[in-house]
């Protein structure tokens, strides 16, 4: 298998993918875009990802990108690393539907404190999307933290969408939702963070 | 098998997912939301789907909600209907790509020309959002045309993303995109249109 390419931004989503490859001990290799030089953007990574955005996975088959099929394709390709129930269509869809949650619904209530441009032109706009963020955020924590049972969010089993959720849980301090008030998702970020390949993960990010 | 029960409402994403319990065969019951009498937010439905939004579908395991989800699922559990690329994990992602961009990118493009409210509490802003919706609307319109090559969205073989693209692709002309400079979108549209569980899900989310 020729050495994969993962593409992704320091504070980004691209967290979660970069988790699941080092969880799953993938061979690859990490190259990080530089989003104050708008790097996402140069004619040399839209050809990779038009859509300009991170992650961005190029493997033998071709280049992959949106977190959810990332996560889920990680899982599939090294079954060994059991990352996901692959032998059953119920607790993968419980696996998915929680995946699909958080990019279609909290990172997309996150991306409004900083990305309001992608949905308005007008400057109060944004300033008024920037102030519904904790809110929005604080709605998604508590629905988060019922979800909340055991060690990891799908049970006994640690999968791709501890990463995922360990990824976009970290910004809910910064989108100044009160913590304590989710004990479990707290002790659960925590237990989650504490992982080998998950501090290996977050170390190269933030570099 | 006991009956599932799928909750749908009239105009909204829960088509995509109606379609392929359609094509699979599935025998549910399906349940329809006034959305107008809000209906999605009755304590009923609440212990339903807490979430408050269609899709969900409660089956013998569990509610499932998350359109992305759904549609795997709705494959792995009728490998018959050869609704997706089961076997290759590769064809696989591919296949979640579009659905996840899809909802995490398209529909929540869309969204903010009626549901504004969620991100932002000021009507200045709402209308600021419905502004842009044309703009951003014709960009994925022109993103999903670079994708129609086959007779399907995946190639040669009809899949659950056939049924997620016409239900966002029949948003784009009431988002004010000019169709006429999508033809080949609007040729697959209408392929996609002509099938019979395709028609008898649009009859009944219409009705
Ligand atoms: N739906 C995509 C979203 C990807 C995305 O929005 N990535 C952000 C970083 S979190 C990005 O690359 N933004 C760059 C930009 O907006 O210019 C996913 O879940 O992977
Ligand atoms: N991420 C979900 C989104 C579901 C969703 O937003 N459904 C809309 C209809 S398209 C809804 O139920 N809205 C009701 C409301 O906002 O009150 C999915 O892809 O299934």
């Amino acid at each position: 298998m020729a050495r994969w390419v993962f593409y992704s931004a320091t504070g980004t989503c691209a967290l979660a993918t970069h988790i699941a490859l080092y969880e799953a001990g993938a061979d690859v290799e990490v190259v990080k875009l530089d989003f104050a030089a708008n790097q996402q953007q140069s004619p040399e990574f839209l050809r990779i990802n038009p859509k300009g955005r991170v992650p961005a996975l190029v493997t033998e088959q071709g280049t992959l990108t949106e977190t959810p099929a990332l996560l889920a394709f990680v899982a599939q390709r090294f079954p060994q690393a059991q990352l996901a129930p692959l032998d059953d269509p119920f607790a993968f869809a419980r696996l998915q539907e929680l995946n699909s949650y958080l990019a279609s619904t909290v990172h997309v209530a996150h991306a409004h404190k900083r990305r309001g441009a992608r949905w308005a032109d007008d400057p109060a706009a944004h300033e008024a999307m920037r102030l519904k963020v904790p809110q929005n955020m604080t709605a998604c924590a508590a629905f988060l933290e019922s979800l909340i049972v055991g060690p990891w969010v799908m049970g006994e089993q640690f999968t791709v969408s501890d990463g995922y959720l360990y990824t976009v849980g970290s910004w809910l301090e910064g989108d100044e939702v009160e913590m304590s008030r989710f004990p479990r998702l707290v002790a659960y970020l925590q237990r989650v963070g504490e992982r080998e390949a998950v501090r290996r993960a977050v170390a190269e990010a933030a570099a």
